[in-house]
């Protein structure tokens, strides 16, 4: 089990004001806070171990080139995937789903061809998918939550038609915490020659991931939500996925060899990691990895259970506040509304007088917010430094809302 | 002036030994270090302001925004440009020669237009165009370098035919120093019609650039070689052009509407700005340029003339030694090669364990390595700290290397 003292202790911002109020960050979909151990990676590269990775021959570049290409093994083991070869390292999830539009899907897609998604896909992973509908005429095919926020596997399965090229979905949804089958749904659309693209942004924080065990072809992951830097990420691209793949971004490393007539390219994962990479915020995002694993992604998620389960029943003890999403199971992310009150970002901005930091907006899920039938909610998403005595600050700074609204 | 042992006292890196050898770092060229005001600012936004940016209504979330969209007036700033709307905020050159790729050139190029490079082209700025004529029947028309590595701007001017679209050239070359007449290829170029894109990778750390005297369309640089951390970076659109691009990656922030069956988009440059950026890395790359320009960049640009010239006349001493790239005005790059000596990776381990950090390769430039015969330089690249004593530090070193080769 986690020590949570210890573990805000390691957490330097934790220790903050806010407004005159102990800091409650509860934005952790959004981004999470840095471990001292994170910091210090990124110092200790900046002040003594820098320089360009891969190129070079000297000491500094040596040292940087092994703490950075370290990392990749790092992840795969994070992920639970064997041969390191299929991590491409990049600057988060975004960039991932990007590369995949770019490099796989855009020189297969003919017009007609469908994606499968989730009504409630993060924009990261519905954008290039209507890229590819606006350039190329690729047909996008939605599949709705159930009235508990639910996602039943098998309705995604029964979306797959003969057009069916690739199925997009989120592991676990950002707004309503649904964690979603995607074992079930890889072995289905595999069966009918369908890749699938997980997008873990919020997942992997939250729960091990066994990316080995959900036989996905592409699982992307971002740092800034993994308690790593900013800038950080990367995804895990199946091998033969990678053989598939076009060049995205070309620039130094990628390439085997440039001549003025023609060019060759190298080997994955490098083909797919044009020019100077962010070397210290991958290295940061190796060390929170690192940090999470030491903590044990099962304890974590176990902590998380207990904090969820809590914020369910005080949250539900509010009868005048609207919880979006109670599919069982689901991570510690509410999304909320209140009834007759303020808009959300007005609730947003009372609880952030109380120290509380929240988020409200559509949480770049727009379809999902038309699905709900609203324009925005408040979401407060909890991290593995988060508390019950948290929660009960959170709800203290909603009744306050709810009796200057009522 | 520059007060140099003031300045050398910034970068805590340079009080390091390597191989037992205070540390000689000329490798400047491929990625700078980096001064404490910039490790400072990193560390103080994931320490005391850390949170993700533009979509929180929260104190922290206000001053991460304030801080990072502060940056880009900055760069403004430093790159003369009046409406900082033209700078798009990215992880560097690459991406941003990238960007103008796919969201510029594909969608206007066809079958036989014509883009002009120069043969000292960086991988960056060459490998992006080749997709354009893999991929879409695109042209490349190179243009050489003079035997002192000179680039007359008219030969480039000469190359603009009737299908030539656009323009990609160096600023100033990453293996010759040399520096280009921009602003006359700009005139030329615009007078009939041809976009230029400017690499200001190298050129921005050595010298002040005024974007708007240069009349350039594209000015890309890259925060890791100007004192700022990896992967940060930006590029100048002017107005029109932005006007002209379509989106290139899809995500968050770069949209105004999403939803199942249609998209629109944000205004630039936030078009141009998809998913969590590198908030810290910009945060950062701010304060390597206001440093920058705390000193000063003509000061700066002074200091390494009086450098350069140093360097030149002790070099040129080693009669046993070739320098590629004698363009006058050149800046503090200086590739060569040993008479009948060893490998360019050679000399460049020798020379490491004298605590000299130089590179050896083929630059990420080869074509250029083609045009003058080599297929590996070492390159030792100068920044604002190195000092006289650092290029008899080379010299020495060299000249050890020369009787160990002899």
């Amino acid at each position: 089990m986690l020590d949570i003292a210890n573990v805000r202790a390691d957490f330097p911002i934790l220790a903050r004001e806010v407004n005159g109020k102990p800091l409650v960050y509860l934005d952790n979909g959004a981004s999470a806070q840095k471990p001292q151990v994170v910091i210090d990676a990124i110092t200790t590269a900046y002040s003594h171990e820098y320089a360009n990775v891969h190129r070079g021959l000297h000491y500094l570049s040596n040292v940087a080139t092994e703490k950075y290409e370290n990392v990749r093994g790092t992840i795969a083991r994070f992920l639970n995937v064997a041969d390191e070869n299929q991590i491409v390292l990049n600057t988060g999830t975004t960039e991932g789903i990007n590369m995949v539009a770019y490099s796989w899907a855009m020189p297969r897609f003919e017009p007609g061809d469908e994606i499968v998604l989730s009504v409630m896909e993060h924009h990261a992973n519905i954008v290039p998918w209507h890229f590819l509908r606006e350039r190329q005429g690729a047909i996008l095919k939605w599949v709705d939550v159930d009235s508990n926020g639910a996602l039943d596997a098998q309705t995604v399965i029964d979306a797959i038609g003969p057009r069916t090229k690739l199925i997009a979905i989120s592991h676990l949804s950002n707004v309503l915490g649904t964690k979603v089958d995607v074992k079930a749904i890889c072995a289905a659309a595999h069966a009918r020659g369908v890749a699938v693209l997980v997008d873990g942004s919020q997942a992997a924080v939250h729960m091990p991931v066994d990316v080995d065990d959900l036989g996905c072809d592409f699982y992307a992951i971002t740092g800034h939500k993994l308690y790593g830097p900013s800038g950080s990420g990367a995804i895990f691209v199946r091998k033969d996925r990678l053989a598939e793949m076009r060049a995205f971004m070309g620039g130094g490393d990628m390439i085997r060899e440039v001549s003025k007539d023609a060019v060759s390219y190298n080997d994955p994962p490098m083909k797919f990691e044009a020019g100077t990479p962010g070397i210290v915020q991958t290295i940061g995002l190796g060390a929170a990895l690192e940090y999470m694993m030491s903590l044990g992604m099962d304890n974590i998620a176990a902590y998380e259970a207990g904090l969820c389960s809590y914020a369910q029943t005080r949250l539900g003890g509010l009868n005048w506040l609207q919880v979006q999403g109670n599919a069982p199971d689901k991570a510690a992310i509410f999304s909320f509304t209140l009834d007759g009150a303020g808009h959300a970002h007005d609730i947003s901005t009372i609880l952030d007088k109380k120290g509380v930091a929240v988020r409200a907006g559509h949480h770049c899920a727009q379809p999902l917010m038309e699905h709900l039938g609203v324009t925005a909610t408040c979401r407060a998403s909890f991290g593995l430094y988060n508390t019950e005595a948290e929660v009960d600050a959170l709800v203290d700074a909603l009744e306050l809302c709810h009796d200057l609204f009522a």
